[in-house]
């Protein structure tokens, strides 16, 4: 069955899977007992947390092991809201994932936060960061890579905006890692990330904290983490996180030129067999792996219901939605109109798709198109 | 390597791991995306909460899966924080395990907590309970089976007088679940416990709500968890541990009263073995798995040292607790003298554990006295 919601979560991968069941296996025992076959898990964690400040080019020190994004953008906003003055406010992309704008209204409120205006394609402008940092606002929240269009943000010149001005910035880089280069983002600031969304197991992830974050804890407790979250160390999670991640930035990435070549051709391909399909945001820096398509007619579950029946798995913006009232509020804040929104499909391929599998995923669109059109003039009948 | 220190961490049991890796190849999709493939993970996954909800006799709709139980602790006492008038105060055990012990400190400040009396072998007396509650406590903290000493608490008792006043109670479950039945714990308020104590993997835990829990929120995000934790749910990690916990429900917890005569057997053993050697709270109803140890000589550290080149694996009070200065809060809370809780050593057994491993530690402890007994000797000189 071709998988294209990898955005949502990828399979876990080969060498993910062996090293979490050789730690299982052999390095099992809690971290913290007085034993040297524990301290021995200590030293391996270690090498882990040293690995994975390698790939973001941070510091080892800076990296907290986690559940996952979610947790993680929960901690940093909560610091941040008991350590600022209670007047200060957050800025926010309007097109950040739902644990960020969530955990911002509730530990600041929406009166607190300040909307960063993007461009129709859902990009923030270094500029008006730049103009919103002489006005009260004492952080800032940007993504790397959007989950429903793929869309790339200038994170990096973002994050030294902040820098020099000296106000802290947290990059939510949950959906570039593993699919780009990790290098940059340990400047970067504030980095929450989660292991399954680049083939590595569900409820894992890091924070990287930023390089003041004296009194940050995310979970009192034991002294785990350099007493940034108490709780037993998940090191079987935490080496599949970093086997998987590994494997993406030692091998794959090379590859996005060729991958890029492929979704290009995909888009190509769509818009010719469904008259009036368009790519939302088609004209930005997107990520090699996701389409999001504005479909000339259809809502989105019916097209998703004539893939999956032709064993296409496709998504419609953010997984975590799903059940939501209301169309996605990342192509709100892009402008798309209501009725556009509730029309558009997701499609995000992960390493292991071949250019066969883009060109099939055309092909099935064109098949289920005059389907969905009938129905769709059915209801309106 | 015959492994003492289950309360520590478990071992994954055969029926966890083949669970994860099931999961890993077939249930796999994220629970929130739009299609028939993953529903299906979402009625698993609802499955799975249905089974939990059993074993504790409890409510399916109050189970959130979260990373464990210090994550649960943690968003218990900030949510009762959040929600009490600034004076109330929270009952606590001096027992009580770090992740509540500082969640409390951390969310309602020393001055808020009123310590609960415990016996001298570090049992709340339901009486006190009852006094404190008519003394502007808000709510109580007790634990089910002290991670450190293996002391049961009278918790059931102790949730039905919180009840009767209507009052929150929180009982940490972690040391009890997969060592005895959880039935019960259902009714028993607020609950949390963790996978990777009875045989799950780490990193995966639950909280089970109290009975009025509106608004209660561990983790802003998406929709998951009825909204009460965002976040991809870590359905691999879930079935994992509902199989290592049906593991010990259905059959392990029926050889309770046999391993209880090994524990009893090991005890009588030591003290002959090791002159002046006793059982903390010894007196007191234990988990059949855990005995605490107060040596007559040589700190821990040596003991557990000399063990280990036996190959025997046991530990101090709390693992969480290494590399923290000064002994242990809960024999200090029993009333030990420092120097006391330096010498205590913590056995834990498994259900694997033979009934041979515990007599063969009782001789590797007297092997191991005379040699502890020297080097503290020297160091005297």
């Amino acid at each position: 069955m071709p998988y294209f919601d990898h955005n949502a979560t990828a399979p876990l991968v080969p060498a993910a899977r062996a090293a979490w069941l050789r730690a299982q296996d052999e390095v099992w025992y809690n971290p913290s007992s007085p034993t040297r076959a524990a301290a021995r898990v200590r030293i391996r964690l270690e090498t882990a947390r040293g690995q994975l400040a390698q790939f973001l080019g941070g510091e080892p020190g800076r990296i907290v092991f986690n559940s996952g994004a979610t947790e993680g953008a929960n901690a940093v906003l909560a610091h941040w809201a008991r350590l600022w003055p209670p007047g200060a406010r957050v800025a926010l992309s309007p097109t950040e994932h739902p644990c960020v704008l969530e955990a911002a209204r509730a530990h600041f409120g929406e009166t607190r936060i300040a909307w960063l205006p993007v461009t129709h394609e859902g990009v923030v402008r270094v500029v008006e960061v730049e103009k919103s940092l002489s006005t009260a606002v004492a952080g800032v929240v940007v993504m790397a890579a959007n989950n429903e269009t793929g869309v790339l943000q200038p994170w990096m010149e973002l994050a030294a905006c902040c820098r020099r001005v000296g106000v802290p910035f947290l990059c939510d880089a949950t959906q570039w890692l593993g699919k780009l280069p990790g290098s940059g983002l340990g400047g970067a600031g504030w980095v929450i990330g989660s292991a399954h969304k680049f083939g590595g197991p569900k409820g894992v992830g890091f924070l990287q904290v930023g390089p003041a974050a004296e009194n940050f804890c995310a979970q009192h407790g034991g002294t785990q983490e350099q007493g940034r979250r108490g709780g037993t160390e998940n090191f079987p999670g935490v080496i599949a996180m970093l086997a998987a991640l590994a494997d993406a930035e030692t091998t794959k990435v090379l590859f996005e030129t060729e991958r890029l070549r492929w979704r290009k051709n995909f888009e190509r391909a769509m818009v010719a067999a469904v008259p009036g399909a368009m790519v939302v945001a088609g004209g930005a820096e997107r990520l090699w792996n996701t389409v999001s398509l504005l479909l000339p007619h259809g809502e989105s579950e019916r097209w998703i219901a004539r893939l999956e029946r032709r064993d296409f798995l496709v998504s419609t913006g953010a997984a975590c939605a799903t059940g939501k009232a209301g169309p996605s509020h990342v192509l709100a804040a892009m402008g798309l109109a209501v009725d556009e929104a509730r029309r558009v499909v997701r499609v995000s391929a992960g390493w292991n798709t071949t250019e066969a599998d883009w060109a099939a995923l055309a092909e099935a669109f064109a098949a289920a198109a005059p389907e969905v059109q009938s129905a769709a003039n059915l209801v309106k009948t």
